[in-house]
């Protein structure tokens, strides 16, 4: 199909694809003229894909190139493929190593071991969680502390969930695409989520206000 | 105190205090001179919290501006704040009004309904959410259904245990800063437990890979 028919098909603007094609996240069109490009099926799925992480999923154009091209690479396992692409999928930040900093450490190794969660030390989420540990601590937010035990028992009934969902579906690459997708929208699903949660708790609470 | 303190202080570097002055993240410091300026303590609370916002939580500029004249807003009542401050850190975005997008929207109102989350149909994360799932569905991402009242239920808990939490602060305006800083900071935390929770469960069932 050409580019407009691409268009239509994904909703994705004749712009935006040309931007992702010239990112790396969408391959080019097989060129059958000097301005004419053919796409086909596999561009259609791909570019619904990138358009998904980078407008809901909130990835970096960088991130979603990784991501995608991970997953579109033939020689990788898929369980390999899973393992980076959420690595992938924590955007790692600059940090201050001050004193909160390296509290924050401690405080998510021992986080991990009273859970018994058996996770390596190069996830890029130890250092994310860390850090926004110590950037509460910075802010004088200690009783955030309080907290912590029902946003990991959040995280771990819905991550137990997510993986058993997934497993079901027997065929390792939807699986793998799964992992990446929802991955990415569950954080935008759980943060709406969290969000309506806090209205509905206050107003129940304090009425309308 | 001079920049250069100011910068000492809070660990952001003084092109950071600039640019954020530039874009009134920051008040300007009270000019002692053509080039010197003088900052209170009250620039180091409002600098911390405003790169807090920004570089951990993710907010975008324009948002962190709005949240942080709302906190500093006089006249606004506190409640006021808590409520606008929740809908300015839903950060809006477009969608694609097609059949999957119409369904989404009644998913989330059933969901609603069926909790008795009471929520105002101004709240943004509505549409967030039902962008999400949208897209969930344009990706052929089904059986994401299947996991959303674990989703729900994860943002319950940890939404009434925050509130709870926060209210047993007594001050009011303590609780405002803390509805703030937790709503934004809370997404990283969340996000980071859950891909934590990711790993140590496929590794759970698959062991190391």
């Amino acid at each position: 199909m050409r580019i407009a028919e691409l268009s239509r098909r994904t909703g994705v603007p004749i712009p935006t694809i040309k931007y992702y094609t010239r990112e790396g996240l969408l391959p080019p069109g097989e060129r059958t003229g000097p301005n004419q490009a053919q796409y086909g099926e596999a561009h259609v799925r791909r570019l619904k894909l990138a358009r998904a992480l980078v407008e809901v999923g909130g990835l970096s154009i960088a991130s979603a190139r990784e991501v995608l091209s991970l997953m579109f690479s033939t020689g990788v396992s898929q369980l390999d493929t899973i393992g980076k692409a959420q690595y992938v999928m924590t955007a790692p930040r600059d940090y201050t190593e001050d004193e909160a900093w390296q509290e924050a450490v401690a405080e998510v190794d021992r986080l991990l071991e009273e859970r018994g969660w058996q996770v390596k030390p190069t996830n890029p989420a130890r250092r994310t969680l860390a850090d926004a540990l110590a950037t509460m601590r910075r802010l004088g937010q200690d009783d955030f502390a309080k907290v912590l035990g029902s946003y990991a028992d959040a995280a771990e009934r819905v991550a137990a969930d997510e993986v058993k969902t997934l497993l079901h579906r027997g065929d390792l690459d939807s699986i793998v695409e799964g992992v990446v997708i929802w991955t990415a929208m569950g954080d935008t699903i759980l943060a709406s989520l969290r969000r309506l949660a806090h209205e509905a708790e206050s107003t129940r609470l304090f009425g309308d206000f």
